[in-house]
Parts: structure tokens; sequence; C-alpha cells
């Protein structure tokens, strides 16, 4: 089954990334963009057709491995 | 107007960070992960309601800088 993990920094963390990217696109000519933020995704492949069991698993990887607790935030979509 | 940009490898480009993961996820005894990728969102906010208009703008904006062209594919996704 098909799982999505999106990791954005929490609201309230600095995203350098998407200050920068902001400051380019003005540099570029694009004017009134404003609060670019970026994030990641992961898709994942998980053995099995149980959707709530993927999603359990997805969020077990999230806490261990996909993201960091402490500045980042996430969201799991399985199907 | 919100925009989401959704950046990933293209099909066949070898994705390292991806690989990466899927190694840690069968180190950390998660079994049955297969075909990981990881890919970028970016979220922006342009000035307007014209959701149209704010589509062409945020994929000219990937063309110009927030893809690769050569190794990746992008979708844009406004409202």
């Amino acid at each position: 089954m098909k799982v999505r993990v999106e990791v954005f920094l929490k609201p309230g963390v600095l995203d350098v990334q998407g200050k920068a990217i902001e400051a380019a696109l003005g540099g570029l000519g694009f004017a009134g963009v404003s609060d670019v933020r970026v994030g990641r995704i992961i898709t994942l492949d998980i053995a099995g057709d149980d959707k709530a069991r993927a999603e359990a698993e997805a969020k077990s990887m999230a806490d261990r491995l996909l993201a960091n607790a402490v500045i980042e935030s996430y969201k799991v979509e399985a199907g």
C-alpha cells in the first residue's frame, strides 16, 4: 500500500530555505509572493492491504526516523 | 492564494535519499517497505484570487527556480 508522509517545519520555526526561495523569486521578478515554506514528502510502499495498519506503521516511522519532532510536524496519508 | 508545488525526481532517476531511508527503516526493524522516494513541497502565497493565474505563475516559478527540469518533475495545485 502506497503511503505519503509530509514533513513540515512547525509554525514559528524559521524556514531559511523558504526565505531564500522567497528572496530568489523576488529577484526573478515574481511579485506578491509571501509565506514560502519548504517541506519534504516521503512516499513509500508498505506491504499489505490494511490501511489503518499502514498508517500506524508510517506514523511510527515518522516518529523514529522521518521527522525531527522538536522542530517538525508530519502528516500521514495511506491509500 | 495558497499554492502547493510538489517536486519529485523523475522515475528512473536514482533517489539516493530514498534508498538511504529505505535502508535505515530496515535497520530499525520495519519490514516490507519498498519504493521509498523523497520529494519537496513548496507552499507559497501568491497575491490575488485568480486560481488559473496563480497556477500559471507557480508553474513559471517551478520552471525557472523550484525544480530542475533535467531530473525532476513537478505538480502545481492552487486553492
